[in-house]
């Protein structure tokens, strides 16, 4: 059946397609080319607004792909619904399957990576007001042990 | 490898066991029972607190069970992630398949139900400060067209 829309509103219900692409919702880049090192990531806004102070996100990293090495003050949660990879919180690595919960406090290094045969997508909350990351530093290198990056 | 703890925090990484269970995330009833008619709902709460004004719930419904019929001014997003079912929202139901997104504005009666044969997982974000769930008296039935449950 089609569905409802709210004239001032998400649709009530919007279809996932298949391949993590859904109705409505359109599939962004990450960041700007250039702005910050990144490779291969797409980003989704699954919900905002609405009475929620939060949006979800939908990330997806490409095979072998990595988010930007970075930190700020508000915080992450993230959970894995497809695929398998790394991530890297404050100074360790962890590996991520399906399923898997991350929690990301305020002002800590972090960068996520796809396994080498899969992509990694992620779900992600974050505040709807929220502070600029902040990208690494010459400085920082030698407390960052292990950037996921090359 | 194992998972860092933050003292004051949730782990960074908690992993998925299987089956929809996951290290140090408790396994809640849905509501008391009693409180409130429903059939077969589980609640588990993933990410709360830690910087968010929000809460990350996954919800199951075991296969042929169904959620409270109810209303309140708190928002729901929600996505489904395990299994097929049906929901009401408003004057209308939708059928239900994984990943599909729904968005129960202020104030809308909503329902969710599991397929017969399989459960409906899904997960839910509301703000963590929200208002208590109106459940529908004889004045309402009118207004509801198809309630989901018997």
């Amino acid at each position: 059946m089609d569905d409802a829309r709210d004239p001032q509103d998400e649709p009530r219900v919007r279809r996932h397609k298949g391949g993590f692409r859904w109705d409505a919702v359109e599939v962004l880049r990450y960041k700007d080319e250039g702005s910050a090192p990144f490779r291969d990531v797409t980003r989704q806004v699954l919900f905002e607004g609405t009475g929620l102070p939060v949006q979800l996100r939908y990330f997806e990293v490409a095979p072998g792909g990595w988010t930007t090495l970075e930190r700020h003050e508000h915080v992450h949660a993230v959970m894995v619904i497809r695929g398998s990879g790394r991530c890297l919180v404050g100074d360790r690595a962890y590996d991520l399957a399906l399923n898997d919960l991350v929690s990301v406090p305020p002002m800590t290094w972090h960068q996520f990576q796809a396994a080498k045969d899969e992509p990694l997508g992620f779900l992600c909350v974050v505040t709807a007001e929220r502070d600029r990351p902040q990208l690494p530093g010459a400085e920082e290198a030698p407390v960052i042990a292990k950037p996921l990056r090359k």
